[in-house]
């Protein structure tokens, strides 16, 4: 394949995809990026960028038919024009299949029941009066089969007394769980059926505010835990039977067991580290996998956090990266901005990976980078 | 600096160039390459590419002065326009002097000999009268002090007989070096007179063929001369007053003594395996040291070899990568190929870094990946 250039389509044009294109320069792959923000990451760093909907029928299979293989940095993809490009003969990676799976919940936790995957208990709820009839499975997190986002689509029910603010959507009601870590395990399948796992990375919480402060690679946690945590994201990528890498986020509950949370079949921001602290990226994996190549080596080189940069609070405009100076006169940081052009609070604006060999450095510099950095307007 | 693009210029649009575009990117750097060549490797993955010369006055002065910094990724540049540019105000790092030292070799060794930088014993000659007039200073190297190329520029003259060959052009004689190693330092300085060295690496000659057979970094030398190295690769920085990287070469002489032989202030090719490597690449300590950064920690995560992909005796034409699948089977390994179109014998069409703990290990994969790879037509 090395003879000429190979045409990768990329459905979106964000950081993921922005991270995509630098193994693909490196093994001569030309790239054609499509994303509705003519301003995405990837805009000016693609060989070809097309703005236009990686929602619309039209757009993407029009796209596809451009190239020879064709992979997702996003889910929400028109999946009917991935199935039409496969059977017309673009490689597509993930393929239709898993991304339609993907895209609904209520198919997802079926195939994990259906296949033995361990994942928090459930059970399907088609409607209000469905759930009304089910309020005995409660307390319960509702999430909607299809189509959530940001601030739709998973909200917890205590009790039957919160059912007035049930989604009218196919849904289903998760069991809340006890969990000790939250982990992540990037493993990665070839077209070729050979399978690695990445290390478990933990996304560490701060425990005033509960909610991920940062990442930390390797996981800390017993080498039976991670063997164990391996082989179930191994289970899972075997079992959905697809080429590309896939994000496993698994719970380690207070008893010591492995609960499958959520899947992304694309790189996941729980592998940015990768870059520097693996002898293989998540990305290059990625292409690796989808080209048919051997899949790298996974170890890691050096223990590593990862600090997302997230837009401050109130802050919305042109985006102002104070403190960066700072962070990169910290020994062992690597910056990452990704180039997206106005900030808005929460937004992923660029990531910080740190190395130390001392994780007890890595911690105290997780907590300087932390500082110093504000992404404001 | 990080509220806004910052436009970087950079002559040249090679290989070195094209990695320097990465940290570029993580940074927010917008780019601009000037290179003759339509399809040279940055062409594609820059954010602004002009097709011209680099040699010419006018075509350089108009491209730097729609940047706010300017560098190299090749000496060959028209200095002049350096020179103005800077008087009107462009950051043009390596500084036009410097640039205008390195183009020149009588200057730099005569550099060398006034600020006690230990190099090879050398005269200055005029042409072949001065040369037959200095006659008893052979056997040595003559080396023309400005022009050189691939084919021109160096010879070796044995004795008084050969000086028919002698080049007409001012010049200087070198006595030859019974050398053990040949090593490199690569040295950064940023504005703000920061300066740090990475560990010194190692070309491993070909016995047999008497070439460099691939890099292998860290050097297999002892502590105290590699710290010799570094120290003399830091007297030369600071001397030269210059900022961004510097390539220093050095002959470790059968009597221990280290002697500079060649200096390059830009990214060099015995600094790619940083990539992979080193906590800082060479390409982003250059970008740091240029914009006024601190300078990003140099050392090392893991040993490592790299081995250039050169064109094939005999094959000129399209490149076509022999063997690439199979280095990609290899643990440890990452392959960079440049995307140049055509392939000629000799040219750097593409390099392979392998990192491995085990430098027993490292070396056997070295052999592998020699044998296994051939870009041919």
């Amino acid at each position: 394949m090395f003879y000429r250039d190979l045409k990768l389509g990329i459905l979106g044009g964000g950081q993921l995809g922005r991270m995509l294109l630098q193994p693909c320069a490196n093994l001569n792959v030309t790239t054609h990026v499509l994303d509705p923000n003519p301003e995405a990451p990837c805009s000016q760093l693609a060989h070809q960028f097309q703005t236009g909907s990686f929602k619309d029928f039209d757009t993407v299979y029009n796209f596809g038919k451009q190239v020879e293989v064709l992979t997702i940095e996003i889910e929400h993809v028109n999946v009917d024009a991935l199935e039409k490009l496969e059977q017309e003969g673009v490689l597509v990676y993930p393929q239709s299949r898993v991304v339609r799976m993907i895209q609904d919940k209520r198919l997802q936790k079926q195939f994990y029941l259906d296949h033995g995957i361990p994942s928090a208990d459930f059970i399907l709820v088609e409607d209000p009066a469905d759930a009304r009839a089910k309020a005995g499975f409660l307390p319960a997190f509702q999430k909607v089969g299809k189509g959530g986002y940001d601030g739709y689509g998973v909200q917890f029910i205590e009790s039957k007394a919160d059912l007035d603010k049930c989604y009218d959507a196919p849904s289903l009601f998760e069991k809340p769980v006890d969990f000790d870590k939250e982990i992540s395990v990037i493993v990665a399948r070839n077209t070729e059926g050979e399978i690695k796992a990445f290390p478990p990375v933990e996304m560490v919480a701060d425990p005033a505010l509960n909610l991920v402060d940062y990442l930390l690679a390797p996981a800390d946690i017993r080498k039976e835990v991670a063997e164990r945590a391996e082989a179930i994201a191994q289970q899972v990528i075997e079992a959905f039977d697809m080429v590309g890498i896939l994000a496993v986020e698994l719970f380690l509950t207070q008893d010591g067991d492995l609960l499958v949370n959520e899947v992304a079949p694309r790189p996941h921001n729980s592998g940015h580290q990768s870059i520097n602290a693996n002898h293989t990226s998540q990305y290059e994996q990625h292409l690796r996998a989808i080209l048919g190549l051997s899949l790298g080596e996974p170890g890691m080189k050096c223990p590593a956090a990862m600090v997302n940069l997230l837009g401050a609070e109130g802050a919305i405009g042109a985006a102002v990266y104070e403190g960066i100076e700072d962070v990169l006169a910290i020994p062992g940081t690597n910056v990452f901005l990704y180039g997206k052009t106005t900030t808005k609070p929460g937004r992923k604006m660029g990531h910080v990976t740190i190395l130390d060999e001392d994780v007890v450095a890595l911690k105290e510099k997780v907590k300087q980078v932390k500082q110093l950095v504000k992404v404001t307007a």
